[in-house]
């Protein structure tokens, strides 16, 4: 099968490219899940830490625990480092060791690759459903180590001799909130018929693409996937041509062009320099004792009101199984903002990247957009200092918008966290002056890092949002 | 500069297939170097651990540690996994968090690059001096925190202004004895003299390649450097070709080509698969606390002769600046054996590697030689299991070995720990059944994964001994 098939890269283009869809326009998409949002509701109420059920402060430490031990954990940190804005401050974060699959199963319809997506509840988003991917699965799921059945399309992706892998990357979570977290992004394509149960549609990549203009509609976990899934062609293939981008570019040139502001080997080498430069310290102190907080029985908040919120949440669904649970989430301060600068060099499209150091990242530096004001120290509205380039991104005139919708991040752990993401083109991009850690990147080479790991999520999140045409 | 330049893999090649060098041929640094080993000498002496001067066990743990608390510490770690033949076990390990400089200084002579190497001493080397790159330094070394002399010809490394960057990777040492310790691998240009100090000579690529078919001549440092020399060329260059290798194939092709038995996605996804399938736990207990290893006066070592001895030894130098210090050291407790499987596979070159778990490596698993038993539980001669494919390499009749020296590790840390390195041809290697953790590679593949921090120092080490003509 591998051999007579077009490249990956250009299959995926094809999807991105297109609406047509036999089974449903994307009118009707919208319209299934605002109508499964109707008639399916989480019933969310913030409730006190003293209510939590099965959830307490561990002894010793504070930190917010499970009873059985698994799930995951709040613990209380120390970070410091070098680099950014702050040299030490604690927080929260979320410690959540497992590797959790996030899945996305595809299957070619009249030539054309689909998705097969859920309308998906949870209790953190702003309006209850979003479309996600088919499975969302922790090991302990899989493993069916806990109680419970397992979900549904799962062997898809844990029995592969009917399905064969598309993509298959470690992606990290926000290293803003959670300590060294990274779930499995596949991508399975299967060329039998697939039951679509209830709850599920198949939808080409540009409608879910086309769905991302739209405020808050995709989960995360569906945008880092389609992050992965790479534009870019092998080495030696024909190179394809797409349309014509809002950038005035052929977006797939860029994509694929070996011509860079920065060679990889010298992008290598800004990232190796930085890692090399910057030190990163955590400690694990507890909850009880981070400083620079306030607990009061209903929430952890930072005295300033910048990073986020830790609250608590009881959930019961109004479905036919009642289901009820409570948890502690995430909540924000404000809405945030997370966004590239943009620029065209020789023709190519590049984008400005900044490298950060994220508390619970895995590496001393991440690779991040040009603009991270997001659960971190920065607030967007507030005075006082900004990161570089924000009022550049935050002040864009209109016209130079390319792309901007307020997105939410995963709803199972962060409650109506809402981010700006932004696409701001600048003429001449490259005149500008850059601090040490930000370099302006091709699509390329901003796809390579992320095959590789290397991508924040809220990068990630921000390319899966590129408008292609 | 960059723009009129051939690719930087293609210069490599030129260098890596001459040893044309007007300064002295191939067997005068050969005699230099004995001459220089004869000439300079390090009295080592074993002492027992009461004799170690700055150097005592930590209270509480035992742990070995230095009184300025710098340099690096032995410690006892427990270690658990569920790949692999062991379980469970403790052993010590050196925890140095330190970011090293590993650096070499290249410059074009007649048209071919030509690398500054020096004669070297460390007191682990089996005959004191190895040819080393130019600089070794530790981030102390390199920030002056403690005293001594800065390094010659570290400021190429950190002033760009007379430089210019070929490599530059943060790349892992030997998780089987180290904590989670890399060092940066980095090769500069410069188009400068460069002042060519006492125990320093230019040589070509190809020089140190044919010293590496010498026993214990080349340090482990200089060959992880090399083996981030990539031959591989970028996206769209012109396909150059070298001479027929020992392999009766294009080398260079091996290095190019997009031929591979598994494509590049479904590598990336048998390692993804890995590093969510196994897992590996470390816990630090302490040097006094770990079981199935005796400590006397003199050594620790494991009850059945297995992994590897701590020992502690006073070196002194006999040149005109008297030098006097002691250390601990890694002492292993017989040769080796780390080897590559190759086999053509559609006349493109493959590596047979394995995917290890590691006690000191980044990630759960970690991509390694075909046979790595070294340091580690596996005794080579001993009776017992072995690892897959062992007895493959072990008998090889003699016209299959492409390549086999004995080399030796780090002599900083490592007491003339010698390794056999070796490379066997095997016909129609793709017929081996595999397990799970093993897979065929091209070596454009395997520098790829290379690039990315992903293989190990004995699976770099290797592929920067393997023949190329």
């Amino acid at each position: 099968m591998t051999e007579t098939m077009p490249p990956t890269g250009l299959r995926f283009l094809k999807s991105a490219l297109t609406e047509d869809n036999a089974f449903q326009t994307t009118e009707e998409a919208v319209a299934w899940l605002h109508a499964t949002g109707k008639e399916r509701k989480l019933l969310v109420n913030q409730i006190p830490f003293s209510e939590l059920g099965e959830w307490s402060s561990a002894e010793g430490s504070g930190d917010l625990v499970h009873k059985s031990g698994k799930f995951f954990r709040i613990e209380g940190i120390r970070a410091s480092t070098d680099l950014g804005p702050l040299p030490e401050w604690d927080q929260p974060i979320i410690n959540q060791p497992e590797i959790g699959i996030l899945g996305i199963i595809a299957r070619e319809f009249d030539g054309v690759l689909h998705l097969l997506m859920k309308a998906n509840m949870e209790p953190g988003n702003p309006f209850g459903v979003q479309l996600a991917n088919a499975v969302q699965a922790t090991r302990s799921n899989y493993t069916q180590v806990h109680q419970g059945a397992r979900p549904p399309y799962l062997e898809y992706f844990l029995e592969r001799n009917h399905s064969r892998v598309l993509v298959d990357q470690l992606q990290w979570e926000q290293g803003s909130a959670f300590l060294r977290k990274r779930n499995r992004n596949i991508v399975v394509e299967v060329t039998e018929d697939v039951p679509v149960l209830d709850g599920f549609r198949w939808m080409t990549l540009g409608q879910v693409k086309k769905l991302l203009t739209y405020p808050n509609l995709v989960s995360m976990d569906t945008r880092t996937v389609i992050a992965c899934m790479s534009l870019c062609q092998p080495r030696g293939a024909d190179q394809a041509s797409a349309s014509l981008s809002p950038f005035g570019v052929d977006i797939l040139a860029s994509f694929n062009s070996t011509h860079a502001m920065l060679s990889d080997d010298h992008l290598g080498s800004w990232l190796t320099d930085l890692k090399c430069r910057h030190q990163l310290t955590l400690q694990h102190i507890g909850l009880d004792r981070i400083t620079g907080w306030d607990r009061d029985g209903h929430q952890i908040s930072e005295q300033n009101g910048r990073f986020f919120r830790v609250i608590a949440v009881d959930v019961q669904s109004d479905s036919r199984e009642v289901v009820h649970w409570s948890q502690p989430l995430i909540a924000s301060v404000e809405e945030g903002l997370i966004a590239f600068l943009a620029t065209k060099i020789d023709d190519v499209l590049h984008v400005l990247v900044q490298a950060r150091v994220e508390p619970g990242s895995a590496d001393t530096v991440t690779v991040g957009p040009t603009i991270q004001c997001a659960l971190g120290y920065h607030s967007r509205s507030g005075g006082g200092e900004h990161a570089p380039f924000f009022d550049l991104v935050q002040d864009a005139a209109p016209e130079t918008i390319r792309y901007s919708a307020v997105q939410s991040e995963e709803g199972g752990r962060f409650y109506r966290v809402e981010n700006e993401y932004r696409v701001v083109e600048i003429e001449n991009g490259y005149e500008l002056s850059l601090p040490p850690n930000y370099t302006w990147v091709t699509l390329h080479q901003l796809q390579e890092l992320l095959r590789y790991g290397l991508v924040s999520v809220e990068a990630r999140s921000l390319l899966s949002c590129l408008p292609l045409t």
